[in-house]
C-alpha cells in the first residue's frame, strides 16, 4: 500500500522545522517544496524531508495534507492559483500569524477540500531553514481556526499531528477572535520593539543595558517585509491595541511629568497587582511555555 | 590587627546578594543591617553576611566601606541623618538606579569621605532576601559614577569589589549620562511593561502569548513604591523618553490604518537593520550578558 503523503509547502523556519518535526508521522510521507536551488541543499543535507520538490503544484493531486508554510501573500496566492488542484478530501492548513483574512482566501477551495486555519506560536528571531529544528514547537500553543465546514476526522487528524509535534496544547478559536489576541500579544509587542530600536540612544546605551532592554527588544531584528504583510492584513485589531497603548503610556507620561506620586503609585499598584495575578494563574495553569 | 569592615545597609533582593557576593573580599568583615526581625532570621539561616546588626548608625563610625541598598528614599533620608557618623576615609557607594538625585543628595557628606554612585544592572522580577543569591551579579554591568573628589585609591577599590562579585564590567559616567541612558534602557521598559498590562484583554489572552509577550511583559510584577520613587526621581529624562516613545509608536499606526505598505516596509526595514546591527556589535563586544 503507497503511503500517505504531506506536503509542506516552503521549508523557511517553521516550514522546515514542522518538515522536521512530522517525519514518522503515523504512515505518512514528508514531502518539502522548496523554490531555490540553495534551501534544497540545506534541507537535503539536514533530512528535513522525506522528499523534496520544486514543483508542489504537481504533488497536490496526491497530497492528503497540505500545510501552506509560505509568507501571508505567498500563501493567499497560493490557494487561488491552484484551487483546483488539490486532492478531494484533502486536509489543508497553514501556519500564517493572521487567521481572518487567509481563512477568507481560503473560500475559494472546492467542496471537499478541508481547510483549518492554524498558527504555531513558536518562532525565533532568525529565520530560514538554516535556524530550522524539529523541536522547535516543543510545549508551544499551536492555536486552531476551524471552518465552519471542518470535518471532526480533519481535526483529530490535525490534534495527532499536533502531539506529534510534541505542541504543549491546541487552543480552537474563530479567526477573528484569534486575530484580535495576537494583534495584542504577538504584533503589538513587535510595534514596541521596532519603536524602541528607532530612538537615537540606540548605538549610544551599550553597557547600560539590563535583561528588560534585551527581552523586550529582541523580535525588533523582523523580516520587514513579512511584518509589513501580517501588520496590514489585521489592520482593525492591531490599529485598535497601538492606539490603546498610546492612550496607557500617554497616562503614565502625564503623572511623572506632573509628579503625581499618589496616582503613579496606584497605576503602577494596579498593574503589578494584574501581573502578580497572571503569573499565579499560569503558574496553576498547564505549564505550557511558548517558544521563544 | 582587626578586619577591615563593609556595612552593607539593607539586606533586600540587591543587599542581600551583595552581601553574600562581597564575603571573603580581602580582609574584610561584611556586617549587614536589617530593619525586620523577619529578616534578620531569613539573613541568619542564609549566612548573608559575617554579622547582622540592626542599628547601622553604630557601625558607622568603624566601617570603611559602606553600602547603601536601601530604596532611593532611604538612601537619601540615611545620608542626611548620618552625614557626622561616617568614618573619616570611609568609601560609601550605593546601588539606586537613578544617580543623579543621589548624589546631590551624598553632597551633605563631610569632606573625606567619598561618595560614588554604584549601579548594579542587575535584578529579579522578585524582591526581599528570599531572592537574594551571591551570584546574581555574575556578567553584568556595574556603572560608576565618580563625583569630582572620588579617589583613584577607593576607585580601584570599588573595582576590587565588583570583580569580587564577578561582575562583568565596569562602566564610568557622569550621573546625568546615566540618568538619560536609564531612562531608555531599563525605566522606559517597565512604562511599557505596566502599560501593556493594564489592557482589558491580559486575563483573556493565555494561550495565545508567545515569547514575545512574556519577555516584555516579565518586569511589569514590579515594586509600585519603588519605582514610583525612580521615575519621578528622574521625571526629566524619563518624560523624554516615554515622550519619544509615544510618537514613534503613532508613526506606525499611522501607517497602518493607512495601509501605506511601503512606508510601514521602510521603516520596519530601518528599525530591523538597527537591532541587527546592534546584535553584531555586541557579539563582537565583550560579551557581557546583563543578568535578567
Amino acid at each position: 500500500m503507497e503511503k500517505k503523503r504531506i506536503l509542506v509547502v516552503g521549508l523557511g523556519l517553521i516550514g522546515g522545522s514542522l518538515a522536521m518535526a512530522l517525519q514518522g508521522f503515523e504512515d505518512y510521507e514528508v514531502v518539502g517544496a522548496v523554490r531555490s536551488q540553495s534551501t534544497w541543499d540545506k534541507a537535503a543535507a539536514m533530512h528535513a524531508a522525506d522528499r523534496l520538490t520544486f514543483d508542489p503544484a504537481a504533488e497536490l493531486p496526491g497530497a492528503d495534507v497540505v500545510v501552506l508554510c509560505q509568507d501571508p501573500a505567498g500563501i493567499i496566492d497560493f490557494l487561488r492559483d491552484n484551487r483546483d488542484k488539490f486532492k478531494p478530501g484533502a486536509l489543508v492548513w497553514d501556519v500564517c500569524g493572521v487567521k481572518t483574512s487567509i481563512m477568507a482566501a481560503a473560500e475559494c477551495l472546492p467542496d471537499g477540500v478541508d481547510f483549518i486555519g492554524c498558527h504555531p506560536m513558536a518562532g525565533k528571531e532568525v529565520s530560514g531553514i538554516d535556524n530550522a529544528e524539529g523541536t522547535l514547537f516543543r510545549n508551544t500553543h499551536f492555536i486552531v481556526t476551524p471552518g465552519p465546514k471542518a470535518t471532526a476526522e480533519h481535526l483529530a487528524l490535525l490534534h495527532r499531528m499536533a502531539e506529534h509535534c510534541r505542541f504543549g496544547d491546541v487552543i480552537e478559536t474563530t479567526p477573528e477572535r484569534h486575530d484580535e489576541m495576537i494583534a495584542y500579544t504577538s504584533q503589538l509587542m513587535h510595534v514596541i520593539a521596532v519603536s524602541v530600536c528607532d530612538n537615537d540612544e540606540l548605538f549610544s546605551c551599550m553597557g547600560f543595558e539590563g535583561g528588560s532592554f534585551r527581552d523586550c527588544t529582541r523580535v525588533a531584528a523582523l523580516d520587514a517585509a513579512m511584518w509589513t504583510q501580517l501588520f496590514t492584513l489585521n489592520a482593525p485589531a492591531l490599529v485598535k491595541m497601538v492606539a490603546d497603548l498610546e492612550g496607557r503610556i500617554h497616562q503614565y507620561r502625564v503623572a511623572i511629568e506632573n509628579n503625581d506620586r499618589e496616582g503613579l503609585n496606584a497605576m503602577l499598584s494596579h498593574a503589578s497587582a494584574r501581573k502578580k495575578q497572571i503569573n499565579l494563574e499560569r503558574a496553576r495553569g498547564d505549564d505550557v511555555h511558548p517558544g521563544f
